[in-house]
């Protein structure tokens, strides 16, 4: 089944994630689409809070991020994010906009993950890992047009 | 009409907000706290996100934080604030537990708060808050008996 | 010996640790002040960056800010530290001055820290820290007149 | 003259930049190297930190981190700073690594930023900044090997 909506994460900015600009820092940006993947992997059954070593055997391995339009205090933000498996790697991507502004995007932003076993080396991701991989790119393939700006 | 809930509001545990220890950074329940305060300003209409001058003319004068239990990544952490004036100054106390824990108390905290003109001179609050200050305090006394361990 | 200064920890305000207030963010006091504990308990040799264990066997149980005047985006912030046991509990004081602003004292603030084993349970201090917070209180006793304002 | 060592900031890893996986927060990467950042307009003159507005009319556009090894709590971080003018962009390389261990590269990244007029309209660089922007250029030609690796 394809051209459903991809996984959508809301966040509303916080006082202390804005800077002297009047606006939300760029470092946190991070986070905000951090909290956008645990989700995720919370929604799709690969993070168990409770074990949190189910999350972080994924290493952070590159980040990319466009500003667009600057988030400021008190704005809702809503996150749009892609998932797929690229070789050993696992790629999210990530559009985020503002509803209370007309849907304007305010960011755009790419991460890659590695897999880790518990001595914390890069290993092939495990079976229900891809298993769940495919099944996202089956349903939510990447034919977002906003994917062709990152 | 006294002996309502006070105002709640509820925070789920980023990873981002953990440190080497594997629980939340001290730091950090101030964010916290201060969210819920922020929460609480904007329910009560003494702030306005699209004019956060109305929210910033409240400085941090002092904050008082007690921590019982570690919070972990992905806990659900429920806050209970109370709010009043003494004198010209604006005190918060807050409880912070974790329905997830059997209701467990977390941390308890203190901040007192100063009105600032629009030079950053501390000023006498302006009446619309006092007045909303008033209204809290006789909805919600400063009965519950958590306060005694502040 | 007595009535050497205490010691002393400096930290440039960097921009994303102010807030859109223009100053830094009041959660950001606390992490400052852990900069200059670290440091102190690494000149002290109870810390050792390698085994980042042997500090975080101490953990936050309470901690008291107050704000006198605002740092901002550049200040350099000169810390004073005092420290001692009290029971069972570690009890640091500090004092934040920026030099730059004729040693106006923009802070005072107070930590509280158990002692933890292995498995994370409170614990009696281990000789070598009791020893090092006895020798630290008779070389830097708790005679600083800023402390009557904590 | 050229073939100089580019510009260099260390930075000691601090306890709360480290998160539950025991290793600095990727988002903390953007910290440290705004940190470099800051401080190398601070060293070329074209930040004053009594007119923070001098800085940040300097917005962050779009940043690039690459995650190599993990910094850990402790590490002393050397970063090499980069800076050219493309087009009305200024764009910054850097490379982070670790003297402790033998200068290990941790992490490469790049950020593009955009002159901002004081109503926050992109605006072209200043004159005073395109010249600085020029000489550094002349002074530090981006000619590391490491730069094939952005």
């Amino acid at each position: 089944m394809t051209g459903l909506a991809p996984f959508q994460y809301s966040h509303r900015v916080q006082f202390y994630e804005t800077d002297l600009m009047g606006i939300v820092h760029h470092s946190n940006y991070l986070r905000v689409y951090e909290e956008a993947r645990v989700a995720w992997a919370h929604a799709r059954g690969i993070l168990d809070y409770q074990q949190p070593n189910s999350a972080f055997q994924l290493a952070v391995v590159e980040t990319r991020v466009q500003h667009l339009k600057p988030a400021r205090f008190g704005d809702l933000l809503q996150i749009d994010l892609l998932a797929k498996l690229e070789g050993a790697r696992i790629v999210f991507a990530y559009r985020m906009r503002c509803p209370e502004r007309g849907q304007e995007t305010l960011s755009l932003a790419k991460t890659v993950h590695a897999a880790l076993d518990s001595t914390l080396k890069p290993m092939r991701p495990p079976p229900h890992l891809r298993e769940t991989m495919r099944t996202e790119l089956e349903r939510y393939p990447w034919t977002e047009t906003w994917l062709l700006n990152l």
